[in-house]
């Protein structure tokens, strides 16, 4: 069957055999389209619609005939397919940045040989490795003799300070008056994509770019992204093709932008350096690696350690020769994203005697805890709520997500990402609300057991008869299962209410209490009381926009950490953008990988305990 | 303009714009065509037969309409071009090879790992790396998980005692009972490849193989190639490529050989080591480096260290993951043959006191001379008249060549390679003579110059009148030079009379007075007297055909060497063996090149002086 699909700037028309799956179909032929729950029909968010039959799931249609017939068609007219356009990436970019020395790893430098005669029969490579110390890698030796010989002896070139032993090596041979060597570092993570382009002789940051994970195609969480990754090396090719394309199109969108910025034409050719973070699934599937046994116990990745490979190497479409780092993980569960996390939050050098927690929280809640004894971590399965997945209204923080609520004179009021800067200060605009994000979802809850909607075991309530009226109005039925109003559909950017369902407050209830659970535990096991932490830091866009005293409120974090916390933004890419700049932070990187303790809360029968403690509101203690 | 070419047990059909040269269209599409001046017009080897019309010269044959009309055809029906069948390859391939300990680099291994559990949640790699001391490559981790599980956690594996550092790396995963690690020896040669293919765990040989170098087509000698190289990257590329498919040609040559005698399916993909050795030019070329500053005064390779590279990264369409090893060369024109040469022949570790020579006659001559002062070397443009090119009736060392002469009751006498061994032993077979190659020239001119055919300043003689009958009818004229019939078109191979030219004695002379005068000044240089050398060892095909008394007696040796010259084979094929089987020769070889003094003959002046006396021939002692 013909097929016109539409959507994202573009219009292609594919071919697919009679009996396809038509997200099978829109996976496998490149087009953005979301399926969080892996195509299980559980999500509904690969809703689409046909030209003539109006929406589907794509995952519940089959390319037939009948469907065909539906819509209106000949057996030789294609079918037109829209796809939803998918809502504006604003991804929080910034954080905490310890100080640091700028020292690169890759340089430019120029040197004056002195040029062969037949009493200096040294080949190129001796001329050139004795006079700079720097090693001549194969691919780059066929340039070597062009490189000498048009710049007259005095070649310009990039070079990697610490790339093969002690020596470091040439990467490439550059035109003496181009522009410097640049670097980008990138975070890649589950749901979300950041990266940063810095000028790598004055440390400069020159542009920053954000994007969605089009992974997220193949699943929200990263078990579903590694189940479809193991179906075939085809599939875990297509998982690799689908992050390696979005990275190089970051990377040209910050080659252009910093083209702007300096006024002259930048290219990812330019761009000698890549460092990534990311969680060691999002990893894995990077450099194509089976990720099979990290989904199932006993959790075991292929491999965790930091690797420098020329981007060629790893498969990347960039610049072939650019210098490819990763940085390394801790654990299946705990990986490159945490080790970043903490050399930018400096967890692995407090002050004396003090102690520090970091929290990661998304689909899984990463917990580092940092004392004099050393760091520890554990990671613990939140489930996707906070992503705003499996959440009947549920989203990503992006720009339309309902990021805060509060109840003001008798009735709900919210701002949605794009109004706010996730910092709390109005930027003007009003937009209207799409969906609820996770922070969203902690402010609604907080505010509704505020309120009275929900009492202290999560179940709305049904006795409304002490609620004013504008709250009253807001109980509906949903399914045949209660559920909050919370955004009338008049007033929603989808012509659809957004509502909160009591499924979805158990699911954020199973959250929460698996990240309380966790941060108790870590604690107890490092010997220590909640009230010795002297900093909090949480990490991440839900940081940034979680107001920690909804936090506080629905027992996410224990009270006793109040007044320590902080939003850090994007540890993971402020870690990359630091050993990007300082290479020296990528071994120190390696020896916190080597050196956290990995403590495994699926083994630990105290952990289920906790975890049962936890699924209740705490009381006011007001 | 279509075109069918047929030779070579081959018919093809090809395409070709009109106006281009027959011998370039050829060359392009991969025909095995000979020509050893690069398509000059003046060795006149690329002759080929065009139905219709009879033999024409390639290379001074232009597709067009004419030759159509010649030939008899018209416009629309294809010109068939029949290639002449090339001699078969009969190059020796043995050689002397030293004592030494069977520790290749290449090894099989087995371990039993603990398995993963949730006390126990180390990545695969570092279970086997921790296990087993080995790296793992990042081309390898994508296999390592199904290596571990399918194997219940004891996988087998090939691995590298010395690839990555110390600790080794592991090369690849293997079933348990499949064939010993393979490996190959290959030498290189201008003219001709030997391959020699081992059992790496018994260091038992199990097949040879030789062939023709495919390069040939681009000119015989390394100047020829490199010019042709250095035409445009593609030319660079389609040597590259012509040697490369010429090695896995050889290869599985060597595999099936391999399989008849163990009784077993054995295929390229079983070898997992590869040792070249070949001149500097060679090496270059079949990795692709631009060779063009090695052609021109002062001589510069782009490289000359030893390199270990995976297969597929040196581009050569063998496994992927074989380890192939460079041997390191000496200078521009003392490649890494000779570097194998010294391995071969022990001149790096004499006994006490004494002196030797290796000699390795081709187009160039190289010559190493090792005393206890040390190893130094030089390279002499003898040009290719020992290779059989340029000589009117010359070709190379292989089935139907004149490779000995003699002067028997008052006529000439001779054997053809095939019907000797190539130690004078006759094996009963009686070969007609296709031309003579560069022992039979040595031997002739001796010959020639014992019975008075020549003078002692190379002249045809004038005077026949004192000569038998015999002999006197042996002086000709051809193209209105003086030359001699030395096998009447009778008797010959190819139905035209072999003879030599007052030319081809010149070139001879040439050659000759090139290499004594290269060995005389070499031992000057050290300071020492012919008579104080104790070894001279001859290495190469021409070593092993030329009898030394004709050497002699040409003054193509000094005199003061008789008693102590001795073939050595193909010393650069048994050097490459070695490091096959010894990894630690490798490194043995590395410290070979960098120690061995080049002495650049064309920097200094006497060698001039030298050149001129020596292109006289001695007059007889006796």
């Amino acid at each position: 069957m013909r097929l016109i699909i539409i959507g994202h700037q573009n219009r292609r028309e594919v071919i697919a055999s009679p009996g396809s799956n038509l997200l099978t179909v829109l996976q496998e032929t490149g087009s953005q389209i979301h399926a969080p729950c892996g195509g299980r029909g559980t999500c509904r968010k690969c809703q689409v619609e046909i030209a003539g039959i109006g929406q589907v799931l794509a995952c519940r249609t089959t390319l037939d005939e009948q469907l065909a017939g539906r819509a209106g068609l000949r057996a030789d007219e294609p079918l037109t397919v829209l796809l939803p356009e998918p809502a504006q990436a604003q991804i929080s970019t910034d954080g905490l940045i310890p100080d640091f020395n700028l020292s690169p790893l890759m340089n430019r430098g120029t040197i004056r040989l002195t040029e062969p005669s037949l009493n200096d029969q040294r080949s190129d490579e001796e001329r050139f490795t004795e006079a700079t110390g720097l090693n001549v890698p194969f691919r780059l030796l066929e340039q070597l003799p062009a490189a000498l010989r048009d710049s007259a002896f005095q070649p310009a070139f990039v070079f990697c300070s610490a790339c093969a032993g002690a020596e470091g090596s040439a990467v490439r041979f550059i035109r003496p008056d181009g522009p410097a060597p640049l670097g980008v570092a990138v975070d890649i993570g589950t749901t979300t994509l950041a990266a940063y382009l810095y000028d790598l002789d004055s440390g400069k940051r020159l542009a920053s770019a954000a994007g969605l994970n089009p992974q997220r195609a193949y699943g929200a969480d990263v078990i579903s992204r590694i189940d479809q990754s193991s179906v075939s090396p085809e599939a875990r090719h297509a998982l690799r093709a689908s992050i390696a394309g979005a990275i190089a199109g970051l990377a040209d969108r910050l080659a252009v932008k910093a083209g702007h910025k300096l006024g002259m034409n930048i290219s990812t050719d330019d761009i000698v350096h890549y460092v990534f973070a990311g969680n060691t699934t999002m990893l894995h599937l990077l450099t194509g690696l089976p990720a099979a046994a990290i989904a199932r116990a006993p959790f075991i990745p292929v491999s965790r350690r930091a690797m420098t490979l020329p981007a060629a190497e790893l498969g990347l479409p960039l610049a072939a020769d650019a210098v490819c780092q990763l940085l390394p993980s801790i654990s299946g569960y705990v990986g490159a994203d945490i080790t970043a996390g903490i050399l930018a939050c400096g967890l692995h050098h407090l002050p004396p005697g003090q102690n520090a927690l970091l929290l990661d929280i998304g689909t899984n809640g990463e917990i580092v805890l940092a004392s004099p004894n050393g760091l520890i971590a554990c990671s613990t399965a939140a489930g996707p709520a906070f992503e705003g997945a499996n959440i009947l209204c549920g989203m990503g923080g992006v720009q339309g997500a309902i990021d805060s609520m509060a109840c003001r004179e008798g009735d709900l009021v919210y701002t949605t990402v794009g109004e706010s800067n996730g910092n709390g200060k109005d930027n003007g605009q009003s937009i209207r609300p799409l969906g609820i994000c996770g922070s969203g979802l902690v402010a609604a809850v907080a505010v509704l057991l505020d309120c009275g909607l929900i009492d202290e075991t999560g179940r709305i309530t049904d006795e409304p008869a002490n609620l004013p009226a504008s709250l009253r109005q807001r109980l509906i039925q949903y399914q045949e299962q209660a559920a909050i109003l919370l955004v009338p559909r008049e007033i929603s950017a989808t012509g659809h209410p957004i509502i909160l369902t009591q499924k979805d407050i158990r699911e954020l209830q199973n959250a929460k209490a698996a990240i309380a659970a966790g941060i108790s535990l870590l604690i107890q096991q490092a010997g220590l009381r909640p009230d010795q932490i002297d900093r909090t830091y949480i990490a991440g866009g839900f940081g940034n926009y979680l107001d920690a005293a909804h936090a506080f409120r629905i027992g996410l974090l224990p009270r006793e950490l109040r007044g320590s916390t902080r939003a850090a933004g994007n540890t993971a890419g402020m870690g990359a953008i630091l050993c990007l700049l300082d290479h020296t932070a990528l071994a120190e990187a390696e020896s916190i990988a080597r050196s956290v303790g990995y403590f495994e809360l699926s083994g630990d029968k105290r952990f289920t305990d906790l975890y049962i403690e936890a699924m209740m509101f705490p009381e006011t203690d007001d």
